[in-house]
């Protein structure tokens, strides 16, 4: 989450106050809640779970969207949502600013965030001579928004069915190159409690051809949600058009990717070498301890 | 330009006052200068022409940006900046509010925006169906910020001399498709004036090479431009990366247009139609009152 909402005024208020004063600014028919907290603490993590779940333990919430700024507090999302069965939304920008991406994450539907490494837009400047210690990250207010833009509009899509939700979607501001792709889960995902979700998901496959079969029988026995229809609203049927060159549905595997795009460590040494340490940890699912000894470790490599 | 930016408070302000309140709200140091005119008629013309001139009748302004509504004065902005020699980048959102686009004109350089019908991004959508009189089109926040950030990008790639600037760009929200393309001016362009700035641009081809030449060799000779450098900033190379399959430089003349792109306009009637009565109207060079007997004709066509 860029600061780039604040205003002159807002000066030392967190980035959730100046956050939730704006937007109340905006529309106060919205209700908010804001909560400030360092989610990859053992405190942090417990009470980030705990805002999202009801009395039963289940998530409330229809969609997380992560607009976070590292590693570890990604990994964090990621296990709470694979905990709660809960979908969310990636979003990121390079620390070179010029190019971002966003990505649904499914629990054992789609990749989970542990599943392949962080993918990067290729933005034609090497970015390791901008992660120098000491050098400020630079920050474009433009690709911020527009990140912010295409996270939401797929938000919207996701939540109210209509056109296609993009699993995932990169930006690269300098060539305006928007690489699309759709990201299956690693069957030998680090993370035990996604290979478990992955095995709910086939499991519950069958099921969900009939509901869906059921639900189509059903909706064609109802008449029409509204019988009046005050405005003159219809709803207006979608013509297929044929798919473009740009939207080329990959599906990834780790060292497969479309042109254009690269994980943001090294597959060969990085990522192999962070599957041997979390085996090495062998965490339990929900083990919260056991987590922040992965991120630990993540974080010090 | 939509009103998303309205706060409760500023209920009955119109969307310039409203726009220059919240911008300096954002950032006092930027001076604003606003103006609430209809550019279409006869005083708004001229009136908008000044606004843009020096007092030697010449542009003061870097880049004029569109993010107007209606074709009428998009024709308007189109021949002000073809008088003006001044470049400006259109912008706009479909009537279904699922996809969008920007474009940059150049007089002489690229297409004016009377060289070509406008281009619309197919959204799978009829908008036929859409464009009955009477019923609202629809407007989306995020279709409005996506297109409205991809401008500004844009914007700062051609003022600050980075990146590619992407003359055409289009934005389909329901596949996540981006076609770009260039548009080459339409050597039968029915704007007398575009022809005129093209065998411009045509004469000062050579004079642009042997310029761009002596700066080339003039910047070698040159020390850096800072001698002091503080904060350690230094200007990293760009690696040249591979073109991508989503990239594709489309030059368009009526009649070839890339996949997943259609003229707004029918070609082969009303755009042909539109070419005869410009002719029969015989328009002089900078006449204000032969463009409003073209606009009117257009309008009412």
């Amino acid at each position: 989450m860029n600061r780039l909402f604040f205003r002159p005024e807002q000066c030392g208020m967190t980035k959730t106050e100046a956050a939730a004063q704006t937007l109340s600014g905006i529309n106060p028919d919205v209700q908010l809640e804001p909560f400030t907290m360092n989610i990859t603490t053992l405190n942090g993590f417990e009470a980030f779970k705990s805002s999202l779940m009801n009395e039963d333990g289940r998530s409330r919430v229809d969609l997380v969207l992560s607009c976070v700024d590292n590693y570890e507090a990604r990994m964090t999302i990621n296990q709470v949502c694979l905990e709660l069965h809960q979908a969310w939304m990636e979003s990121g920008v390079s620390e070179d600013a010029v190019s971002g991406h966003i990505q649904v994450v499914a629990p054992g539907e789609t990749a989970c965030f542990a599943c392949v490494p962080p993918l990067v837009v290729a933005s034609g400047i090497d970015e390791r001579t901008l992660k120098r210690e000491g050098v400020c990250a630079a920050s474009l207010p433009t690709t911020m928004g527009i990140v912010a833009g295409l996270l939401v509009q797929n938000t919207l899509k996701y939540l109210l069915h209509f056109g296609q939700v993009t699993h995932y979607l990169g930006y690269s501001s300098l060539q305006d190159f928007f690489p699309t792709m759709n990201i299956k889960p690693n069957p030998s995902c680090p993370n035990p409690l996604c290979l478990k979700r992955q095995k709910e998901w086939l499991a519950g496959e069958n099921e969900r051809i009939l509901a869906a079969a059921e639900n189509a029988i059903e909706k064609e026995e109802d008449g029409p949600v509204h019988a009046e229809n005050e405005w003159g609203i219809e709803v207006v049927t979608e013509e297929s058009i044929e798919q473009s060159s740009s939207r080329e549905e990959n599906t990834v595997v780790p060292s497969t990717l479309p042109e254009g795009l690269k994980f943001e460590h090294d597959i060969g040494t990085e990522y192999d070498a962070r599957e041997i340490k979390d085996q090495a940890v062998k965490p339990s699912d929900d083990a919260v301890e056991d987590l922040l000894l992965q991120l630990q470790n993540l974080s010090s490599s």
